[in-house]
């Protein structure tokens, strides 16, 4: 059976966990905080999650285990089978995670953990989240779904990345990054209805205290 | 026949080249150098390089411009048919994108073009490259190639980025990161015999007094 490694809060993971839950794969949670013991660097190189056990060993990189799965298993497909189309998807997913989720990281320790960040990584995330969201709003459709009339893995990369940036941006530089864009709230609402979506907020809440203690630990 | 918009000088850009020209396929470039003119964002939503301009219209981020070559066009394959192995050359791949070339280019506006970069920045830089490196010795084959036997996408990523986060580090940090890879300073000598990668790294040269003019205009 596949293995998903890594922890519920983790956005990450939880694109892949949707994906395997979207699939009706079964598949087994294996808590794992990554890190760079040598333990977890046998099972994930740059101490990263989420990380996909299968047969032959590891699968590594969100991208990739969201293709491997596409590539290997079963179950309802989350890209398009048209080499073009497949490729519009999957450039709106790559666009997500490197102008939204990518500098939005950068400040996740101030915005959700206390830990200041310099005002110079501030200031580069804020202005690339603003070019990520106008590039987001040339390039999305909404139709109602990022990329077309079904759920692909251009949402898994929305769902669980523009949230936590808006957040980001309203508590360091109090801007409404949605503020023209209501088809992409309209998405969001629509997304959160999904049982799955459901489930896996769940899941995180439920391992909120967990992550917080390990976080508490490090500093 | 398949359109490579960019400028010879961008190293995503010669990613895209050396992937054409190893399998084969014919293709002409059309010079682009993105930036934010409404024309440009058509072509490109975040006005990035390169583009690969098919029947159908335009496909962007050079992960997904590999793999729609590597879905639809014929010639050399550059990613297993195995999905195991595949995802293997595509984690080394995105790790090399993720970990080596984004730090590095955090950092290319000083160490190639004179324009200072804070500090923050510059630490987050360094601490990122050692750790991607790290990440990269552990993961890595080179076998003589970074994936195994043969030239994969894995090597485009890592000809076109390693040579300019060592730069980076060289330059700013007075580190050799490949001082304790020699497989690795040997496999980028091999890659270099290559004549497709002559040929490319010929024509950057060539391109460069356009670029340079480029960049000063923008200041």
């Amino acid at each position: 059976m596949l293995k998903l490694y890594g922890f519920s809060v983790s956005n990450y993971y939880n694109m892949v966990k949707l994906a395997l839950l979207e699939k009706g794969l079964p598949f087994e949670e294996v808590p794992f905080y990554a890190g760079t013991s040598s333990e977890a660097l046998t099972i994930s190189p740059r101490g990263k999650v989420p990380v996909l056990g299968v047969e032959q060993g590891f699968v590594n990189e969100t991208a990739v285990i969201l293709d491997y799965i596409e590539q290997s298993q079963t179950g309802k497909p989350l890209l398009p089978s048209d080499p073009f189309e497949r490729a519009q998807v999957l450039a709106l997913a790559k666009e997500i995670e490197l102008y939204i989720e990518l500098p939005g990281r950068a400040c996740y320790p101030e915005a959700f953990f206390g830990m200041p960040v310099a005002d110079a990584i501030k200031e580069k995330t804020k202005a690339e989240l603003l070019l990520g969201f106008a590039s987001l709003a040339r390039h999305a459709k909404f139709a109602p779904y990022v990329a077309g009339d079904s759920l692909s893995v251009a949402d898994l990369y929305f769902l669980y990345s523009v949230p936590l940036a808006c957040a980001v941006a309203k508590k360091l530089f109090d801007l409404d990054l949605l503020a023209e864009l209501p088809a992409a709230k309209a998405l969001l609402e629509r997304l959160e209805q999904n049982p799955h979506v459901q489930r896996i907020a769940k899941d995180k809440e439920a391992g909120m205290p967990a992550f917080m203690a390990m976080v508490a630990s490090k500093r």
